[in-house]
């Protein structure tokens, strides 16, 4: 992806829903994960307090739906409609996983409008419905129970989406500077040095207490001021008097 | 993944949840994935008959939650605790990604149990308890509106454990056999030679019609079936009187 895809070229199409819950926190999982178009087909009950309740601060999402009476007006100018159904279908398309048809899915908004469809909560959608779109998707599920709430599916997807079409750099840390390996050393040094004064470790018989020591710095990336902190506090065991307030 | 890792390993643990209809939307989440094991601090209201409605047919997974009163009772045994949440935090550790913290996570529990600790809807985890975790993690969301359902980031969690931890196979696909090369070659000399009869195509000056209906089937393809089928309604431009009833 050279450049971050624009996540208005998806909508998220809701057939026949019948919870006015639902329909917010479908609103909600597509604003936390930056999509904003909502159409929705013969929706039970549209607009409704129970939805804006449930979209938290996603009311815009809810205010800009678009609310058509067939899903032949929902798909009108897509050019590709992704169909989410939680079984295996007569003379359906080759399936994808959520995971792979998100990439098959940006890569299509590439050239336009892609649509995401998910029938009704109970019913899923009807062959007629699933006729109507290219790509079958499943979201993976414990085959022993699959019934995946229809908020938690759109939000799994879009959450899919947004992975596959925005560049997320680097998980933010916020690491002090690493100490470098002499550091480390010096550090291992003074480790030895002050166990060896107070008896803890004998250098004519050293078993294994200085690898062990070293495994275990070695595995955490020592930050420069935690190499300090740990010099400190040996000194103070080497040298307590220097610790002491004096007064 | 040479074997898939048992999801038993991984407890999910919500402390001080406020909303016991979250509390059910989470049990639903991890059981859509195949995890089981929920463990709530100081929850709010527990139990709670609007846990019971939204966690649907996962009223199991209530039963079996274990009442805590502090986090540290509910971290007993793990070896390793993920922190979710949702801003940079101070003196946190390297943050990782869901997707990533899934990988690490699953590594992890090969070793041992593993903890996904969840904070509170409203104020999320409080620095005591984002100390008694090894791994901090951020789910990516939309940055101007990062507000995901406590249920939602639940269910995206366990969601990259499952594809973490199972092996999902192929996704199911309903294929005919597919026609061969040599099949395919048939059915497009068949064309030719209709469009030819009906003077659609013309041998002395072709420009790009073969070509174009080529590249087109070149993509789809083609099922045995499906060719049998091109061909037959061919046959029936070529020879409609064998194909009217004759009564």
């Amino acid at each position: 992806m050279a450049e971050a895809l624009s996540l208005n070229r998806f909508r998220v199409v809701l057939s026949h829903p019948s919870h006015p819950g639902n329909i917010g926190a479908v609103a909600r999982a597509l604003k936390t994960m930056g999509l904003s178009r909502l159409y929705l087909v013969n929706p039970r009950s549209f607009p409704d307090p129970e939805a804006e309740t449930r979209a938290s601060g996603a009311t815009d999402v809810l205010a800009n739906a678009v609310v058509c009476s067939s899903l032949t007006e929902a798909l009108t100018g897509v050019t590709m409609a992704a169909a989410f159904t939680a079984r295996r279908r007569e003379l359906a398309l080759p399936m994808q996983w959520a995971r792979q048809a998100a990439t098959t899915l940006a890569e299509a908004a590439q050239q336009g409008d892609v649509a995401l469809v998910f029938g009704n909560e109970t019913y899923g959608l009807s062959n007629e419905e699933l006729a109507m779109c290219q790509l079958p998707v499943m979201i993976p599920a414990n085959p022993e129970y699959s019934s995946l709430n229809l908020g938690a599916a759109v939000q799994l997807m879009c959450y899919e989406l947004r992975i596959a079409t925005q560049d997320l750099g680097e998980a933010p840390a916020s690491f002090g500077d690493l100490a470098t390996v002499d550091e480390v050393e010096q550090m291992i040094g003074h480790f030895q040095s002050t166990m060896t004064a107070s008896g803890f470790f004998n250098p004519d018989n050293p078993k294994r207490l200085m690898p062990r020591l070293r495994r275990m710095f070695g595995r955490i990336r020592l930050e420069r001021d935690e190499v300090n902190i740990l010099r400190g506090m040996l000194s103070s065991f080497q040298f307590p008097e220097k610790f002491h307030k004096r007064d």
